[in-house]
């Protein structure tokens, strides 16, 4: 018998479609899956089990009377819990948060819900999507299910962890500077920041609102580009013609692959080997200036999350968790000249990473320096090297925050101890629809190993 | 005979192309009347005289051999002082700025020259365009035709004299709070800062890049339309379909008619009555949140501006005047978050201008709150209330640099001491072309006194 939980989202819908599974069926493994391993792995902050039990038998009525509403049909779908969902508080993991419900859905669970998808339930993060590795939270962290020594990566850590153990199929995150994308990296998963702007943050607690994104985490690309259409914000323009695949990579080199650790660099290279046999041509090309991006990104992140944060922090700063609070406060002392100089700079990236993508289809990098970290690091060895752990986790992904790219991350094998490794593409401004083609036409050569699900 | 320094553009190119009179008589009368009145009103920091008569020479041959080049051929422009022409230093109107010559022309100037513009000198500013008056200058201050007590608004203060005085026949200004559209105002003339983004920055020295607007100072409306298509960076979209003129103008009365001088609020509603005897109809309107604009362009500019002089500040603070100065210095102490905010403040200004655009072709709201202000003052009074004098200037033009809208001034008549009166219209992002159709059309209605010309 197929195990369902474990099956991307446009297998169990032809399987919903023909009646081969009911969608009570599927909460109820969903339900049994939450049950048997959220305790041990801290993914959710609440399980909307009574809500996604009666939502499924009428998703079975709408099918047995016809109505099929489409592939999200009586899927269930977690969400980071920073994100509204009508009737829950949003805790974004911080006690520091409103405590009463929100009154309705973020639009783009609302454009879920619409779709037919059941939310499950609201997922564990690092406190107000400030962190890279979902430690610092009131709920306490989320844990790797491979090794719960490690981190899953974060922000958006218990979304994850969610779909990584058939806890749910997909999941919705935010990513301000790597938040979808490098969980994603460490569990295994498809995580996709599209365009800056393309799916609203309305409904969703901000960060830094010139970086905040809102996108998917999902088990193939198929599922990611269903989930991201489902919530973006205005139908595929007919006029925008489909651009043809050049099968060309850009590899930027320096700066994005100097400082890798081993494991990620062999499995990296041997992904760029198999495209290369499978047609593809790789390219070395430079991002102008993107030795200065993270100097950028601290700078318009730190002063955005303060301004953000302004009365939290003058009314009830004991509430935040040591680590966010820090450096929150931190954020207070940026001088607006140099968020000034932050703004100037990402406009010059922007426009380096628009020029090297002018001769191929994306770029190619690895998502993640190292594999999922240790907890409770804040250093991590690459070579012989020390490095501060939060630095190297948003070394190769931040950049696209600030510049607005659509960025993703796919799933490229594992290191020799069974930890998975991320491949990351990014693809022109606006052209979403463009980078989802290169990745989907790439994932099978770059990942012949099995995605991993829980021990 | 025709006074050709005192007429428009397409009247002068109309003559030029029939031979009714020659590039080289035009270049001479524009000298002659720089010589008669540079020196008393402090206009021109650079003549160009044996380069516009060579120039001149050239442009006459080219006509007599049948190659005339459009309606620019042969018709002195004058530039600003912070925009680069090839062979001669960009002052900035300060001691502070680079002293060698630019080695070549900004894109804007350049357009100007493949068209045919003969470019006839450079015009004193504010320092570093960084002042409403252009009293601060390392050249001393370029006084209002009309009377030499008066300042004729700046930054682009010499530009607009120019224009004005029939010293040049258009100039090419930058606005980064109102400086085109204030002199413009001022001095009787229209005043164009486009779209944000529309005519390219290159080769022009930065105040506060998110906010800098390079566009045409002019003698109509026809004239700027002329200047802005020729400078602009894309040719029209011919996809980009006329916007019908529903002859419906919205008039923004909540902070933005609260504050003015007696004169100046009657001249607008005379012109506001012309307009309604000629079948547009007025609509009260508001622009939510204009109460911030404000501190919310404080905020970006002093930050920006800061970022922008660091080098200036740090290697030579001393070579700056007092004035400007002490507002870069004052710019070094805004705080990040304060930065972040103000460029949150802008998404949402923006998004209620839009919204007040929805119902009308254009806003329309004076331009300056009082008319051109005696020089030397730090207040004004306004009513019975002492108002700061840089904040009053400013109070009507700047949050249109921060939204990116485009905005017009148009001459509406004179005081009853015969001092110009500016009106001023916004229309819809990226449409300057249709902002430029609605200011055709009510132009001759709302100013029925002749413009004034040099003493």
């Amino acid at each position: 018998m197929i195990n369902w939980c474990e099956q991307p989202i446009y297998r169990l819908a032809q399987a919903i479609e023909k009646k081969v599974v009911s969608v009570r069926e599927v909460i109820d493994s969903t339900l049994c899956r939450i049950a048997a391993h959220d305790r041990s792995l801290n993914v959710y902050t609440a399980v909307l089990a009574d809500r996604a039990r009666y939502e499924a038998d009428k998703a079975d009525q709408l099918i047995a009377t016809g109505h099929y509403r489409g592939p999200l049909h009586g899927v269930p779908i977690s969400i980071k819990d920073l994100i509204d969902v009508a009737g829950v508080p949003t805790t974004s993991a911080s006690r520091a948060s409103n405590p009463t419900a929100a009154e309705r859905d973020a639009t783009a669970v609302a454009r879920l819900r619409t779709a037919g998808a059941i939310i499950i339930g609201k997922c564990n993060l690092h406190e107000f999507a400030f962190g890279t590795t979902g430690e610092d939270s009131c709920f306490g962290p989320t844990l790797h299910p491979l090794d719960k020594t490690r981190s899953p990566g974060g922000s958006s850590s218990g979304s994850a962890v969610s779909v990584a153990t058939g806890m749910a199929f997909g999941s919705v995150g935010t990513d301000t500077g790597g938040s979808i994308r490098i969980p994603a990296a460490a569990c295994g998963l498809v995580g996709l920041k599209p365009t800056f702007g393309e799916i609203s943050c309305d409904g969703v607690t901000p960060l830094a609102p010139s970086l905040d994104h809102v996108g998917p985490l999902a088990r193939c690309v198929e599922d990611a580009r269903l989930l991201y259409e489902t919530m973006r914000n205005t139908p595929p323009d007919p006029e925008k013609t489909a651009l043809p695949t050049r099968r060309i990579l850009g590899c930027p080199k320096p700066f994005f692959l100097e400082q890798l650790d081993r494991e990620i660099r062999t499995s990296f290279e041997h992904s760029l080997t198999r495209l290369q046999s499978t047609g593809w041509i790789i390219r070395d090309t430079a991002v102008d200036h993107a030795l200065y991006s993270p100097a950028v990104c601290l700078h318009l992140v730190l002063s955005e999350a303060a301004a953000t944060h302004m009365r939290g922090l003058t009314t009830r700063a004991d509430h935040y968790t040591d680590g966010v609070r820090l450096r929150l406060e931190l954020g207070r002392y940026v001088m607006g000249e140099d968020y000034a100089r932050a703004h100037h700079g990402r406009l010059v990236l922007g426009e380096a990473i628009d020029a090297a993508l002018d001769s191929c289809d994306a770029l190619v990098l690895p998502t993640l320096p190292i594999p999922a970290p240790q907890l409770a690091t804040t250093t991590v060895n690459i070579g012989n090297q020390p490095e501060l752990l939060r630095s190297v986790m948003l070394r190769l992904t931040q950049l696209f925050n600030a510049t607005g790219h659509p960025a993703i991350s796919l799933p490229c094998g594992l290191t020799t101890g069974g930890l998975p490794c991320g491949l990351q593409l990014i693809g022109r401004l606006n052209r979403t629809d463009h980078l989802l083609n290169v990745a989907e036409a790439i994932e099978v050569a770059i990942n012949d190993r099995p995605r991993p699900t829980a021990q």
